[in-house]
Formats: C-alpha cells, structure tokens, sequence
C-alpha cells in the first residue's frame, strides 16, 4: 500500500525533543477542533489555545467546555503569535484558511488541517505559501456524526489513526513534528500519499456513510418504532451534517462512485440469492462478510 | 399500523395478579435464551430456570455464568414441569421444537419462542397442539452480533421492544400473560400480526442486517486498517452467525427482497448524484436521511 505505521513515542516528544507549544491556534473549533483544544489542555501540552472561527455562539461553546483558553473571530490576530496552526473547517473552505492564515502567521509557521479528503487539498497548498509558511494535510479518523464543539471529547484521538499526507515537497522535520502532535493527543500515526489516502477513506469512511444514508432514507417512517440496536448502530452515521458530507462525497467523487458501484453489485447479489433461495450462496456471502469483519474488531 | 404500544407495568404483575412461576424451561441456552435465564435470575422472577440443549459445553457455560438452576439434553424430562416454556432455537427449528415441547409439558402449558421472523412459525403453531399446550409468537428485539450464553446479559431486554403476534385463536389469558413476562424482563411489549410483524423487520432489522454485510464483504481487506467507528459501526452486524441469518432471509424472503430493492435503488441514485456532482440532489437525500435517522434516537 506504500504506507506504514509510524511506532510513534506513546506521549509528548518521548523519543524526541519535546516541541514547545506556548500558542497553538485551532481555525474552526467544532467537534474536532475542539477535540484538538480539550485534548491539548488536559495534557497539559499547550500554554495557549487560541479559538478562532466565525461565529461568536461557537466560541462560547468553546471556551465553556474548556478546549480553548481564549478566542477571537479575527483569524489574523488569532494566528499571530501560534507555534502550529489546525485548520479545522470543512473541507470546502480549507485551502482558502490555510492560505489565510499563511498570510498573518509568523515567518515559517506549520499549518495542518483535519480534512477528510486529501488529494485536492494538499495539490492546492503544496507550494510556498506566504511568509514561507508550510502546510502538511492530517486527517484524524476519528468523529462522530454529532457536530459542534458541545460535543468535544479529550479522548477522541485515543488510539485512533491519524494520516499524514506529506509531499515530496514536504520537510521531513515537518512531518515528524506533526506525528508528534497527534502521538501526544494519543493516536496511532501512519503516512501515505493523499491519493493513495482517497482511495482507501472512500471504502472505509465514504462508502460507510453512503450506506448509512441510504438505508436511513428507504426505511419507512412507520416502521421505525421497531428499530432496535442494529438499525440505530448501522444508520449511525446519517445523523452527520448534510453539508460537510455533500462536500466530501463530491471532493472524493470518483472514488466513492467506484466503491458504491461494487456496493450496489454486492447488494444485487445479496437479493438474487435470497429470491432464488439459494442458501449456500447466500451463507457464502454472510460467510465472507463475517470474517471480513471479525478483522475490524468491536 | 394495526399494532400498539402495550404501557405495562414496569414490574413483574404490577396492575395484574402475579404470575407464579416455580420453573421456567428454556429449550436453546444461546444469547437470548441465556439473556432470559439471567434476568428471570438477578431479577428473582422463577425459582427454577431449566436450560434445556443438545451440546453440553453451551449449557455447562450457561450454568457458569448463571443463566440456569440446572440443564439437561433431555427435552421431556426438561420441560416436565415448567409454567412457561421458552424456545430459543434457530428460527429453522423452532417449529419442530415447540410441538415436541408440547408431547411433553404439562397439560395445558404456555410456550413461546424468541424467533426474527414470525409468519411461517404462527401459521404452523397456530392450531391445537399435543396435551392442550398453546404458542403464542414473541420476537425480543435485542440482541447482539454474538452468539452463546457467554455474553448473556440480565440487561438485554432492558427498554428494548418485545413484539407478540397474538392470532384470532390465541387466548387473551396468555397474550396478558407474556406480556408481563417480557415486561418484568424490562422490555416494552407490542403486538402485531405475524405478517406485520415480518414486513416491519425486513425493513428495521433484516435490510440492516444485509447492508451491514455487503458493506463487510466489499471493502478491500488491504484498507481495513483504516477502519474507523464509522466502519465499526456501519458493520457490526456482519460478525453474527451466517447459519442463522441464512435461516432469517429465506423465511422472510418476500419482504426482504423487496427492501433490497429500494435500497438498491437509493444507493443507485446516491451514486447518479456523486457521479453527476448534483450537490443539491446529494444534499436533499442527505438531509432526507438524516431527518429520519434523528427520529430513531442514538
């Protein structure tokens, strides 16, 4: 697959110098910038956090679960005096932050994001950008389908993935300072190309949330009284942000049409068996499926 | 719908005289069975809870972890005495084991079962059966994607639905009387027509269940590493037992088919929306969704 798993240090710079983070500025505090922000502050890893977004309701939702220590809606004071800056806004407006925030930070700022498609995000910004500023994309695999920085969790990085998607542009210091970061707030790291990082998200994140949203829209109204806890955990993920998803699926398209075609193929299958009583074939796919999936884990 | 909401009693023959019940026989000691034993225990509700199978090492791990006073491989010896007799077999038997169940119990004794689909098991059933003994269908929904008395829980009926598929012939004494039964376990009680009751969970558990396994079998095994609670999720249901879920589709073919169907074609017109980057059609589906999945609850 051409990525590896970096055995990072299970805390803050263990194995390597500890990064100093007197400022780190998080643009965009929903549920995982906030997450960012509580997980910084209660391991103690960051003097200061810097809030900074547009909405002056979100920051207040911020600052009372403890995930910043101040905010602001002005990005270029945010960004000021910030060691590291998270973008963390959806993904159709990352390139323009990222650029923005380049503009005001300090010469030779790090900037990362926590976008769930890569491959146009980091061809955008891997290039200089202003005052010498460097941008390496991340994409935490970890969330919920509920929104906004009320539901932040300190443990919402624990022992989950993080992707990195250096360039062959990107400095190597830079990328380790980056695993880094994410090892410190508890989760696993591993880099790959972007491309190579939409392709497989479009199997194990966007194919998922398309499944969940078809099978949320088909069930009739009347019946959902009958839901019980295997409708609730499969349908889970349509509970996410309408908006956000339009946004991924049409940034990942022709990956996620790829992955719902062999979707739809598999479904087919599945019904043809179960209308042509076809037990054997259909134990094979259950089968198949079942030791697939006793390798994911609980 | 035809069917309602029964508002019991929270408590074992609250608002009703209680049942006695010196011995319980449950014939298949597995997940539910074992779940029914252990409740019926921690909850004081039966002074014998008999555990009736053919494997001894399924009922010397029921009796471990408490779900039985004692077990046998021998039916008739098993249910000679029991009030109440539960059958919590594969749907594929359940038939055949309650008309032996019923050469055996006392005259004129109660059984039920625990089956996903209902209609061919009432149709069979609903007719006098040896010695006066009578069946009456329930369906507990709860349940896990594992299997055998090793994950029974006391609390798996804890606010969960129990359907009753009650026929023109049924009693109304022992429909009241499972009623309280399935309530004192904790659960919510509803009845149905059998043939409603299978529509309804083609719909809520078994397309679920289908789409959860197609989404398990197709997912590249190179990328499960990438796995996140998204895919956990979206994928429980594919670890549970191909033998059974074989059994579940072909009883429930017609309806089963048919909601694969429609679901077939809602991926297929998610896919038209991707692949035609129509984000307004993408965003209408994806809010569609999410409205019902926020009526299901977390």
């Amino acid at each position: 697959m051409g990525w590896f798993r970096v055995f990072a240090c299970s805390w803050w710079g263990s194995g390597g110098a500890v990064d100093s983070l007197d400022c780190v500025a998080i643009v965009g505090v929903g549920l995982i910038g906030g997450s960012v922000g509580l997980a910084l502050r209660q391991r103690g890893l960051a003097e200061t956090v810097v809030g900074i977004g547009r909405r002056q309701s979100t920051l207040r939702a911020a600052r009372r679960v403890g995930a910043v220590t101040r905010t602001t809606r002005d990005l270029a004071a945010g960004v000021a005096r910030a060691d590291l800056v998270l973008v963390c806004v959806p993904i159709g407006s990352i390139v323009e932050q990222v650029r923005r925030v380049a503009e005001h930070a300090r010469p030779g700022t790090l900037i990362t994001d926590a976008g769930s498609t890569k491959a146009e995000i980091v061809r955008a910004l891997d290039r200089p950008l202003a005052r010498g500023c460097r941008f390496v994309g991340s994409h935490p695999l970890a969330g919920s389908e509920k929104a906004g920085p009320q539901h932040a969790r300190a443990d919402l990085f624990q022992g989950r993935l993080v992707v990195l998607t250096p360039t062959r542009r990107s400095r190597p210091g830079d990328v380790e300072r980056l695993e880094r970061f994410w090892s410190a707030l508890g989760a696993e790291v591993v880099r790959m190309t972007a491309a190579e990082h939409d392709r497989a998200v479009a199997w194990t994140s966007h194919l998922p949330h398309a499944a969940a949203v078809a099978l949320a829209a088909v069930v009739p109204g009347r019946y959902l009284p009958l839901a019980g806890t295997g409708l609730e955990d499969t349908s889970r993920l349509a509970g996410g942000s309408p908006e956000l998803w339009t946004q991924i699926f049409a940034a990942n398209r022709r990956h996620v049409a790829a992955a719902l075609r062999r979707f739809e193929r598999q479904i087919q299958a599945l019904r043809a068996a179960v209308e042509q009583e076809n037990s054997s074939r259909l134990k094979r796919i259950l089968s198949r499926a079942k030791t697939k999936r006793d390798a994911v884990g609980s």
